[in-house]
């Protein structure tokens, strides 16, 4: 490219999941000019600098920030208070800070009051995760086609959040911009719900008197399989988001609750009517959301199946 | 193949995913002399004939039992009883009549009494299956490195069992023995329970007076996305499911309420040490499904994502 990359210095703070797969996609793109992290211990130092992903791997998050026209907070949402206070006093001036927490009320709360004058604060939340984490996960294409929701304070500067926006594009994502509080209601149902029944029921099938976990793995694929993933994912990610949504997540919790009492009754009635008309209800959103590209039309999330192979005679 | 095929004749009553399927892969395998399927309606009987992986199509159950010495109804396990009656008379001597059904007590209490003498009773259940239905959605590979459950009543004929058995097996399956009441219970919660917890958190997402559908959609590649698969499945084969394996269901549903009431407290009450140990237990049982092939290891189930282009400046 012949033009100057939109940020000069992107420091990711945090090199897991999303901060590895942010450093990877800009750095294919061209979106800044040089990308840094750091890491306190020697071992992940050494491990992202192995990657090459980086252009520096720096000892503290103060040296990683100087310097820096964009900071990103890749960590566990209960984290990033903390870390927006040490950063506050290394941060350029003009410099846009944003995160990546699954929560953004909490965000608005825990970081906003240590950003320091003359600095934007722009927090993001990109719609996109595999189970997996850790600094060798991420992969550049995780953005694609998923949607980064922005939640500027009110009064933030238009440029600084048109900058972002256009940061995020260019990762392949589509951006939308909400209130941190109706984003923690949406994400309460879309994700943090999803995830705290996933965690649920394999954890009830693991504790089973009646059922061994031998035979759970073994039949797994009658659809219980399907919950394990997202049970599988970074667990103290996942403890800070319910602590830090605790409000929207009951709030969602009590209307599925309302919901499963419902289906429990209609089963004890031997009501098949309410069953059939529930369960043929719920195919219009798997189609809605397969339409808009948001999951794979092939069955099974085009899980690969072997080939069939005769047995020798 | 030299060898004479397993069965002579084996008839499909029902040609959905499984029936659709089973004579796919038994046509590649060579596992039968010839396969036939019967359909009420005209359109259907013209669709399955077009799709040319039978040898017939006949009107009538009746017609296509005629001859077979291996039956295996393909159908909602509500409509069993009801065909295992109608087809009884037309049942050859020394034939064996199985099904495909989720749910084994029920089977052998509404099939069981109308086997004639001398016809092999022999109850199984693949643990295989994907959101699609209907003739068209079957395929040769469903089978491979799944599991067949086979309950033959107590005293049913060993070499019965054992031919069904190599059925399956050449079907690219594995296969167990088990009592219907023990099925049950494993399916109820390897099964039958994500099922109906998919099928509700899809509900209670559709329905939601702060949230919309279309962000509902949006933004459900953050975990809900994952649920809404299994909750497109065929709602007439899981309305009978539910009215059939009740007891089961209804058990499990107790102890996954339990579980959810535990989470909710350590949520409500800050309690992160909780949440973070549970979190952490529920990757073991997924690295087990992973380790013994029954689900994918890569990422996201394996889901495709496009690449990256560079926006043209």
């Amino acid at each position: 490219m012949s033009t100057e990359p939109l940020f000069k210095r992107v420091a990711l703070i945090g090199f897991g999941l999303i901060g590895g797969s942010i450093a990877r996609a800009a750095r294919a793109q061209g979106l800044a000019g040089e990308i840094v992290t750091s890491a306190r211990s020697a071992k992940t130092r050494a491990r992202v600098e192995e990657l090459r992903v980086v252009d520096r791997v720096l000892e503290t998050n103060a040296e990683a920030v100087k310097g820096a026209d964009l900071v990103i907070l890749c960590i566990p949402v209960g984290a990033c208070g903390p870390v927006a206070e040490e950063i506050a006093p290394f941060l350029e001036q003009d410099a846009i800070v944003s995160d990546v927490g699954s929560v953004k009320g909490a965000i608005a709360r825990d970081m906003g009051p240590h950003i320091p004058q003359g600095v934007h604060f722009v927090p993001a939340h990109p719609v996109a995760g595999t189970e997996h984490s850790g600094p060798d996960s991420g992969f550049a294409e995780l953005f694609i086609n998923r949607w980064c929701i922005l939640t500027p304070p009110e009064g933030t500067d238009a440029a600084a959040v048109e900058k972002l926006r256009e940061f995020w594009a260019g990762l392949g994502a589509k951006v939308e911009i909400m209130t941190p509080d109706h984003h923690d209601l949406v994400l309460a149902i879309t994700s943090h719900l999803p995830h705290l029944i996933a965690y649920t029921i394999v954890g009830t099938a693991d504790e089973l008197a009646q059922v061994t976990s031998s035979e759970v793995i073994k039949f797994s694929a009658g659809g219980f399989r399907d919950f394990t993933r997202i049970a599988a994912s970074d667990p103290t990610m996942w403890r800070d988001v319910f602590l830090a949504n605790k409000e929207a997540v009951l709030e969602m919790l009590g209307t599925f609750n309302e919901d499963l009492s419902k289906l429990t009754r209609a089963i004890r009635r031997n009501d098949g009517e309410a069953l059939f008309e529930h369960f043929t209800r719920t195919r219009a959103i798997r189609r809605g959301i397969v339409e808009i590209g948001q999951d794979s039309a092939a069955p099974d999330f085009g899980r690969p199946h072997a080939n069939l192979t005769k047995k020798p005679e």
